[in-house]
C-alpha cells in the first residue's frame, strides 16, 4: 500500500456513548480513546484515517459514497443498523471498496435479532466480541488485505 | 420527584400530521393540542417537558442521548420506527432512563408487522389504543413510576 | 357517563396470589389492595365496579356474558389465558362492550410466548408493565373512553 | 340404528348467545330454536338427544366421558376450543364414539388462527359455513353413519 | 328456489376412479352411483344437475364460467386441486355463485398438505369425511341455502 | 426492432371474464377492448401481436413453446398460475425470449399467497396495479427493450 | 424429609379413564390402582399424598395454590393441558414448590403438538414413556429431591 | 416378468424441448433420442413401452389412469409438476402401479422450491442428476423391481 | 389533469450513484439523464416535477408530507428502504396521494430479502426490472391514472 | 428377568467431566461415582452393566451394535448428540433393544435447540432434570420394563 | 475410462447391519453380498473398488481425502450423516471427484428430517428407494459418467 | 501473561487440505505454512502452541478437555462442525477457557446453513473472511485478551 492511503472509519449509532453506555456489555474505553489508538496504528502502517461517528444513517451513506473518491477501504461498526439497513449495505457494496465489519460485543451471544447482519455478506470479513480490540484487529485485517 | 424534573417526549415519524393524516385511524386531535395537554399535566405534577417531533431517526437518537444529562424519563411514540429500529432501541436502553412507549392506535388490531416492537422489551411499560389519551396515560404512568 | 354506571373488572388465573407469588415479577401489592384502589377511583368518577377473580375460564366467560346486561365496559387482566384462550376472546368480542386489557408486568420483556395476545385485537386498548398502576391507568382509560 | 339411541350434542363456549352475539357472523337463530329443530330431526329418525351448552371446558369433558356409557355418537360445535383444546380432543378420541364437528360460520374465511382445529383429526367428519343448517346436516351425517 | 333451477356439480381429478382407487380411503361406491343419487335428490327438490368429472383443470374452469349463465349454485369436490389451484379459486369466486366444497375423506386426518384449501375461503361452506354422503349433504346444504 | 416482429400476448385463467368478474377488483374494460388497444399500440410500433387467452395451462405452455419459432418477446398476465405453476415458469425461461409479467390489480395489496410469483424471477420485468393500463405499459416496456 | 410431609399429586383431564381409554396407548392399569401404589410408596418414605384428578383446569389451579400452604412438592401429569395451558404453568411456577412432570406415554413419539410442554421449563424434571411406572419413578425422583 | 409387459413412460411439461431448451442444465440429447434408447433397452428386457410427452396435466392423469388396465409400471419425469401437483400424485398413488421418478438435472442443486416433490413419497424410488442416463437407470430399476 | 399539476419524484438511497454503482445491475444511465427525460415527459403531458434524491429517510418523509400541499401524485424508487421502512410507508399512505413504486432492477430475481416491499401494499401500482425505463413507465402510469 | 442379564450404559460426549464441568448445571457428583451407584443398583436387581463413556460418536455406535449380541437393554445419556445425531438414533432403533434416554439437566429449561431430541422418538421413555438421580431412575425404569 | 481405474465406495453408519437391522425397511441382502455384486459389476467395466464401511465420520472423511490421490469417483450411502454432516459434504465437495449418493430406502417416504440432504447439492446425482439395487444403479451411473 | 503459557489451536475437518481444496474459496496457503506463522507469532508474545488438525470430532473434544489442564486459551476453526456440533460447543463451554473462533472464508457470504454457528455463543469472539490472516488476527485477539 502506498504511503498515506486513506481509510474511512465509520462508527454507527450510539457508539459515541462508548465507555458511558452499558459498560458491562461494551467496556469502559471511550470512542475517543479508540480513535486515537486507531490513528496511531494507521500511521505506523503509513495510512491515514477519516473517522466519522453518526447517529444519522443518511450521513453514514453520504460519507461512504464520498469515500469512493479518496479512500482505499472502510472499517465500520454499523451498530444497530447492522440488522436493519439495506440502504447501508447497498452503499457499502456500491462503493467497490473492501469493507471490514467490526463489533465490540459478541453479537451471537446476545438477542437473536442481532445474529443476522445485512452488512456481512458484502464485507470482506467480520469480527466481533473483542471489545475495543475488535477495531484494532479490523484495521489490521484491512491494512493486511490492502498490502497483499 | 423533585420539583420541575424534566421528561423528554419524543413523537416519531409522521406524528406531526396528527389530526390530518388518516383521522379514522389516529383521531382528530392535533399534535399541538396533545402537547399542550401534556405540558399542563406535567406542570400539575411539578415536572416540565422537552418535546420533540421528528421524521429523522438520527435526530431522535441525538435527543435521547442528550436526555441522559438532564431528564429523568422518556415518553415516546416511536411510530413506524417501533417495528424497524434497533438503533432507537439501543439509544433508549443505553440512556438508562425509564421509558414509556405509547401508541395512539391499537397496533395489535392492525397489520401483523405492527405487532412486534423492538422498543417494548427495553421499556418500563407500553400503552396503545387510547388515541390522544395514550399519551396522557403514559405520562401519568411515568410520573407515577418516578414518584414511587 | 351517567352516575353509577357499572364496569366489570376481571382478574384471570393466579392473580389472587398477587403480593405472594413471584413478587420480583408482579410486585408486593395484594389483589385486595388493588381492588380497594380501583373502587375508590371508580367512585370518584361516579362509576361502580363488579370485581371478579377466578381461575376458571368458564366462570370468567359467564361473567362477561352477564355483563352485557348491566355493565358499560370491561377491564380485564387475562393472565395466562391472554395467550391461549380463543373462547375468552370470543366472549369479549361478543359482549359488544369496550374492553381494556391490562397486565402488571411488561409481557414483551418476558418469554416469547407471552408476546402474543388473543385478546388485544378485540380490545379498545392495552397496557402493560406498570405493576398495580396498570389497573388504575386502565380504569382511567376506560372511564375516559366512556365519557368521550 | 335401534329406536331411541341417544346422541350427545355439545355446544361450546359463547354459543348460548346465538342470535344475540354478532348476528352478522353467526345469524339470528337462537340456540333454543336450533335445539328444538335438532330434537325434531332426531325423533323422526328414532333417536333422542342429550343437549349441553357450556362455557366450561371441564363440564364438556365430563359430559363426553359420560356419553361413553349411554350414547352412540357425538355432535359438537367446539367454538373457540376448536383451536386450543387438546384436552377436549383427547376426551373425544378417548370416547371411542363417532364425532361430527360442526361450525356455524365458514372458519376458513375468518382469522388464520381459526383455520386449524385440534378436533378435526379425531372426528368422523367436519362441516362449516352453513349457519344453523350446519347442525342439521351434521346430525343427518351422524345418523346416516350410525345406520350404515 | 324456482322449479328446475340448475346446479353445477364438479368432480375434480381422479374422482372417476371412485370405488376403484384406494377404497380403504374413499369407499366402494362408484362415481356413477353417487351421481344417480344426487340427481334423484335434486329432482325431489325440483332442481336439476349438470354433472362434470374431469382431470383437466382448464375444463373445470371453463365449466364454472359457463355456469354463470345458467346455474344457481356449484357443488364441487376439487380433489387434489383443493390444495394447489388459485386459478380454480378465482374461477369459483368470479362466478358469483354460492359454492359448496365437499370431500369424501376427512382431509384433516391425512397428510398435512391436505389441511389447507385454496377453495374454502371463497366457498359458502365446506364438508368432509362422510364418504359419498358428503355429496348428498353438500347438495342438501346448497339447496337449503338457495331456498332461504 | 425490424418491422412487424411478432409478440406473443398470453392472458391466463379467468381473464376472459374481464369486465364481468369482480369489476371492483379488475375494472370494467373487457378483454376484447384491451386486446384491440394493444394491437393498435403494437401496430404503431411496427410490431404485430399473437393473442391468446386460455384457462388451460397446457395450452399456454404449448403457445409459449411455439413462440420460440416466430416471436421476439412475450407479454403475459399469468393470473392464478402466477403463484402456482413451475411448469409455466419453466416454459417461459426455456423460451429464451424476454418476458414481461403484467397484473391488472396490485397483487401486493391482496391475499398474502398472491405476493409470491414463480414467474417474476425469470421475467425481464414486472408491473401490477394499473388495471388495463398494466398491459399497455408492459407492451411499451417490451417494445422498448426490444428496440434498445 | 420430616415424617409425613405432604405431596400433591395432580392427574389432568381424561386420566380418570386410565385402563379404559385407548389402552394400546396408555396401558390397562386403572387410575385407582396407580393411586394405591403411589400411596404405599409415599408411606414407605414417610410421606403422605393428596391426590386429585380433574377435568377442570380451574380446579387444578385452585389445588396447586392451596398446596402452597401445606405441601412440599407436586407430582403432576398435566395431560392435554401440557401443551396448551399457560395458566397452569403460572400456577406451578408461582407455587414455589418443586414440580415433577410425568407422562404415561412417550409424548415425543406421538403427534408433533405433543412435543412441546408449557410445564417442563418450570418443572424440576420430566419423565415420560414408562406407563404407570412413570408416576412411581416421578414420586421417587421428587422424594429423592426433597431428601437431598 | 413375462415377455412384452408394458411400461408407461411419461415426460412432463417442457420436456419435448430437450436438447433445445437450456442445454447447459438439461444436456443436448433430444427427447426422441432418449425414447429410442429406452425402447431398445425395454425390448432387450422383453418389455414394451407406451411413451407420452405432454404439457397438459389432465392428459398425463388420463394416461396414468389408463395404464391401470394394461401396464405393469410407470417411469415418470414430472418436470415442473413435481413440485406443484397433488392431482398427479393422487393419480400415481391411485394407480397401484410401481412408479419410478426420474429427473435429468440434480434438483437438489437448483432453486429451493425444486427440493420438494409431491411425487417422491408415493414412488418406489427416485433418481436425479444423471442427464439422459437418469431415464435409462430408472427404467433399469423398474424392470429390476418387476422381475424380483 | 389540469395544466402544470405537480408530481413529486423521490429517488431513495444510493440512487445518486446511478451509472456509477454496479452498472451490471443498474445500467449506465446517470440519475441526471433520467431526471431530464422525466421532466421532458412530464412537460409533454402538461405536468411539472419536483425531483428529490436523498440518502436521508427523514428528508424523504418531510418531502412526502410537503407534497400533500401542492402535488397530485408521487413517483418513488425507495431503494433499500423498500424492504425496511415502515415510516416511509406511513408517510406515503398518510399523504393520501396516488403513489407509483418503481425499481430499476427486477427485485424478484435478486436476494430474497428484496422480494418483500413495505411500500407496495400502499401504492397504486408497482414496476420493476426495466432499468431507467421503469421510471418513464411509472410516470406514464401515474399521469394516466391522474387523467382518468 | 433372568439373573445377570446385561445392560449397556452409554455416556455421551463431555460426560467424563461430570463434577468438574459447569457444576451449577450438572451437579458435583463425578461420573465414576454415578457408575458405582448404577452397578450396585443393577447388582441388587440381578443384572450387570457394561459402561461406556466416549466423546466419539462412532465408538458409541459400535458399542450399541455390539450390544445386540449380549445385552437386553440400553440406558443412554446422549449429551450433545441428542440434538444432532441421526446416526445414533438409527443405531439405537436398529438394535431392537429397549432404550431409556436420561439427561442430568432439565433440557427444556435450557437453550431452545436442546428441546428437540432425535433419540426420544425411538426410546422407550425419557427422563431429565434430576441430576445424577436421572440415571438411577432410568435404570430403575429399564429394569422394571424388562421384568414386566 | 482407462482399465482398472479405482472408485471409492463408502457405506456410512449402521450399514454394516444390512440384512439384520429393520429388514422391513432395508431388505434382507447383507452388505457383504452387496459389495460382492458391486465388485463384479466394476470388474466387468474394467474398474476396481475400494470399499469402506464405517460408523466413524472422521474415518469416512479421511478416506474421501485419500481418494483424491488414486480414485476417479465416489459412490456413497451416507446413512444418517446425510442429514447432519456438513463436514462430510465439505470433504466430498473438496475432493473434486464426481460423487453419486445412493440410499436403500425411499427417504422421501420416511420422517421429514430425512427429506433434506447436505450431500445432494454437491453430488453429481442421487438415487433412493431401490434397495440393494440403488448401489448397482449408482455404480452404473458413475461408470457411465466417467466414460462419457 | 506469564512466559510460555500454552494455547491450543484446533483445525477442524478438511482443513488439512488447505491450499489444495477449493483455493478460490480458501486461498493457496497450506495449513503447515499457517501453523509456522502462528508459532512464530506466539513465540514473539512469549506463548507456545499445541496444534491439532483432525477430521474426527471425538479427537477434537478429547483435546479440548485435555487443554483444561495445561492451556490458557483455545483458537479454533471448527470447519463444518461449526454448524452441526453441540458436542463441540459443550466441550468448549465446559473447558472454561477463553475461545476464539476463526474462519478463513466469510461464512455470511456463503450458503445460508453456514450463517449459524453453535460455537459463537460460547466464544469470546469470532472472526471470518480474512483467509489465513483470520488465524493470525484470532491469535492476536486471544493473546490480547489473556494479557489484559
Amino acid at each position: 500500500m502506498a504511503t498515506s492511503q486513506r481509510i474511512l472509519v465509520v462508527h454507527g449509532p450510539n457508539l459515541n456513548l462508548l465507555g458511558v453506555r452499558e459498560p458491562e456489555v461494551y467496556g469502559h474505553t471511550t470512542l475517543d480513546e479508540i480513535n486515537r489508538g486507531l490513528e496511531t496504528q494507521a500511521a505506523a502502517a503509513g495510512a491515514e484515517l477519516r473517522i466519522l461517528q453518526t447517529n444519522h444513517e443518511g450521513v453514514a451513506i453520504d460519507a461512504i459514497q464520498a469515500a469512493m473518491a479518496d479512500c482505499v477501504g472502510i472499517l465500520i461498526n454499523p451498530g444497530g443498523w447492522t440488522h436493519t439497513s439495506v440502504a447501508l449495505r447497498d452503499a457499502l457494496a456500491g462503493s467497490g471498496l473492501p469493507v471490514v465489519e467490526a463489533h465490540l460485543s459478541n453479537v451471537h451471544a446476545r438477542e437473536s435479532f442481532r445474529h443476522h447482519s445485512y452488512i456481512s455478506p458484502v464485507a470482506l470479513g467480520v469480527l466481533c466480541g473483542f471489545g475495543a480490540r475488535s477495531y484494532a484487529l479490523g484495521l489490521d485485517a484491512l491494512l493486511g488485505h490492502l498490502k497483499g
